[in-house]
């Protein structure tokens, strides 16, 4: 059934330095990572190098971490920015950013995006999300609208920005230097689109991209999210902990988009995956302990709520006994907790259960290639996803090491394309070109 | 007196074809220049070889022109993606977008312009201006507020702004990989910035540039825009026809900024100059012929209101007689006037006149190089100006014109520099270094 059909690959540009808060104090990693646009740059190639097709940046300006004094800020510089700096300096990679529909002007926005399509040559894609939370509304002066308010504004904005990137036909732009025709002006359009939260009178006055206009992706779980996404996204960027949430997950969003008339195959799940790739687990493991420092330890309070037993600081180095692992049960109120027992009972000790990142945003991989290749293979065959964003521990290596690692694997196993489809975005995402208005709209 | 003091000199980056309409069409340019980054990136490069202080680009994102048949849009694709793409392969010159306080959410300006003055080592300054016309508006859903409404918003949106960008003191950021402190919390300090028009509470997440934080510029001439310019800018971008009008300009905004309790020195004034340069007068009046094409003659009955005498289409070719001549009077509403009057008296055919670009929307040099030069020259002397802002007719080959006919005669008189002072725009322009929250705020 899955014959011929390859998964997607994403990268998690995050605040430069990786997805693990220590990564910034590592030997090799530039501690200034944080404001270089040479170590993003370098970042985006190593993932080009591995044919991944896509850069995802996430982006909710919120408070400054409580912890700055020991940890970087997650946030990136500036997503758009960045994207511009990678841009011109990569030639295949998929450049996605996160936008608020909440906090942007539907014309600003509509504008940067394009203009990074145009710079990319047609590479471009807009993760489009609502914004939640209190502390990125403060910066905004704001409180955070209601879920209604929110994604009722999300619906226009990104029809009014799609009408705008529509606005000029695919054979507008003549620039006939001969003739003098620089444009057809019956091709250009104003949208007058005249919405309830957002309006615009438009033309843009951008010429379609190489593929057209930028795509549109989504990142959300609710069921305003899963809506909002059905009706408009190619992408869903997820966050699923087992085979069964995700498949679950998958199946609503591509329920959702089938009933706004779109062939299901048009919306693509992509969850994320978190790696410390390394030649073996024990490597792999000192890796993390390393990374964790003394954080590692303090999240072994939480381990025990995972797990129902009551755990001792003073044996950190030590299994958990065989009459206490009888007595566990995994909680059910954290996905992650059967895991964690699962871990627990291969005899790893406190510390290197921790440390196998049981406690982390996404499913982890802590160890050799193999075991992410295999750990996406069940995902991707199971019909649980079409892909991975993929976050390294640390991206000075560890973009690297899934690419060295991993990539090889599954391209070996007919899983990834071991050449990218083509220059643009939709191309080598499998979505076809948009031009002119969608004429639902 | 004017002795040690230098003037300075910006590029006007526009469309990427050049100010004259007919760019796009000149043999050498790219007919798609007006969506290439490489030309954009180029130019800027010719500019600096040129050791230009400072790109300027100007953004009003309003109507597509209605001469879009023929006519490029007046616009930059996006300034601030132009300039990130600029940023990286430039090393030394400033980029100055221009960016509205009436449509942005001042956050975002705040961040992006952070980024951008990181991105380039502490080269961004932000030409901060409220908007103005419906058609831009329109783009925005909205009718164009009060002036009043206007200017109160713009006032409180830099200085929101200026404190975002002063929120991490100079030496907050620690980034120490040994001690693991990655940043100094005390000086690190939200704003809770809450004004009648704009609120905000940050801190924003960016350290400090290379030198501290953009530079503002201003640009525009209404008594609210002399106030606004006053109180914040280091640079006005001005436009005046004679000298008289501009030392008159200067002097406002100088008393405007003394009156702010400033040194009149922290702001410069900068109008604008329009070139084209060859080597003679002919060569040059030919190119604008060339580059003007039908529209040239069409500006014939203008012409005619300008000097108060008939003038017939059908003797193009002709100069104004000399009975003509004897009563033609400059009229009193077009600055323009005395000046097309004093060209026609040099004996030119109507054609010819209308080549030396007597309507167009700063001084224009049609010449030689050393006819530019004198220009700049009688006016910084005068004290008309601290220096310039140059438009070229065709920025593909026009930049490097100015570059290698011009500048070393400014810098044979020792009008300009010959050297860039530092590599941060405030060193550029002399202007000092800007850390922490103003006091003043
Ligand atoms: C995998 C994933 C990634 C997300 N990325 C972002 C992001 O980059 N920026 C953001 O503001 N919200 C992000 N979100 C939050 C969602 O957009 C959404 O706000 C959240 O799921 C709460 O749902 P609600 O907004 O419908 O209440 C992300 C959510 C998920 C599941
Ligand atoms: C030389 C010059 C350059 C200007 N550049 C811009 C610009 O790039 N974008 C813009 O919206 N307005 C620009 N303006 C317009 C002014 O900001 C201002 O709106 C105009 O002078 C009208 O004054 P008012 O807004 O105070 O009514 C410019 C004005 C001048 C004189």
């Amino acid at each position: 059934m899955k014959i011929n059909k390859k998964m997607l690959i994403g990268l998690h540009l995050g605040n430069g330095y990786g997805s693990q808060s220590g990564a910034w104090r590592m030997p090799g990693v530039d501690p200034m990572s944080y404001t270089s646009f040479d170590a993003r740059v370098k970042q985006a190639q190593a993932a080009e190098r591995g044919k991944f097709q896509f850069l995802f940046l996430p982006d909710g300006p919120g408070a400054v971490m409580t912890d700055i004094e020991t940890e970087a800020p997650a946030f990136n510089l500036d997503v758009m920015m960045t994207l511009a700096a990678v841009a011109r300096e990569t030639e295949y990679i998929g450049l996605v950013a996160t936008g608020s529909t909440t906090f942007n002007e539907p014309f600003n926005l509509a504008r940067q995006f394009k203009a990074l399509d145009v710079m990319s040559q047609g590479r471009a894609g807009w993760n489009a999300i609502t914004s939640s939370g209190e502390d990125v509304a403060a910066n905004y002066g704001r409180r955070i609208p209601s879920s209604e308010d929110r994604y009722g504004r999300a619906h226009e904005t990104i029809q009014l920005i799609q009408s705008l990137w529509g606005s000029w036909g695919k054979d507008a732009w003549i620039h006939n230097q001969k003739t003098g025709q620089f444009a057809n002006k019956d091709q250009i359009l104003p949208i007058n689109f005249q919405g309830k939260y957002v309006s615009s009178r438009g033309p843009l006055y951008i010429p379609p991209s190489e593929q057209g206009q930028p795509i549109i992706f989504h990142a959300g779980g609710s069921p305003n999210a899963h809506e909002l996404a059905g009706r408009f996204a190619n992408v869903v960027i997820g966050a699923a902990f087992t085979i069964e949430d995700a498949k679950a997950q998958r199946n609503i969003f591509r329920a959702s988009a089938k009933s706004y008339g779109r062939d299901p195959d048009e919306i693509k799940y992509i969850p994320g995956l978190m790696t410390t790739i390394a030649k073996n687990r024990r490597t792999a493991l000192d890796r993390r302990i390393k990374l964790g420092g003394d954080s590692l330890i303090q999240r072994l309070g939480y381990l025990q709520q995972m797990l129902g037993v009551a755990l001792d600081p003073s044996r950190i180095n030590e299994p958990i006994s065989k009459v206490q692992l009888d007595v566990a049960r995994p909680s059910r109120y954290d996905p992650r907790s059967a895991n964690a027992l699962k871990i627990a009972k291969e005899g790893w000790s406190l510390r290197d259960i921790l440390a196998h990142g049981v406690i982390d945003y996404h499913p982890v991989i802590v160890g050799p290639g193999v075991e992410a290749a295999d750990h996406m293979q069940a995902w991707f065959e199971a019909g649980a996803a079409d892909g991975f964003w993929i976050s390294p521990d640390v991206n000075a290596d560890g973009i690297d090491a899934f690419v060295n690692e991993v990539v090889p694997i599954l391209q070996e196993r007919g899983l990834f394309h071991t050449e990218y489809e083509g220059k643009t975005l939709r191309e080598n995402l499998g979505v076809t070109d948009q031009y002119g208005i969608d004429p639902r709209v």
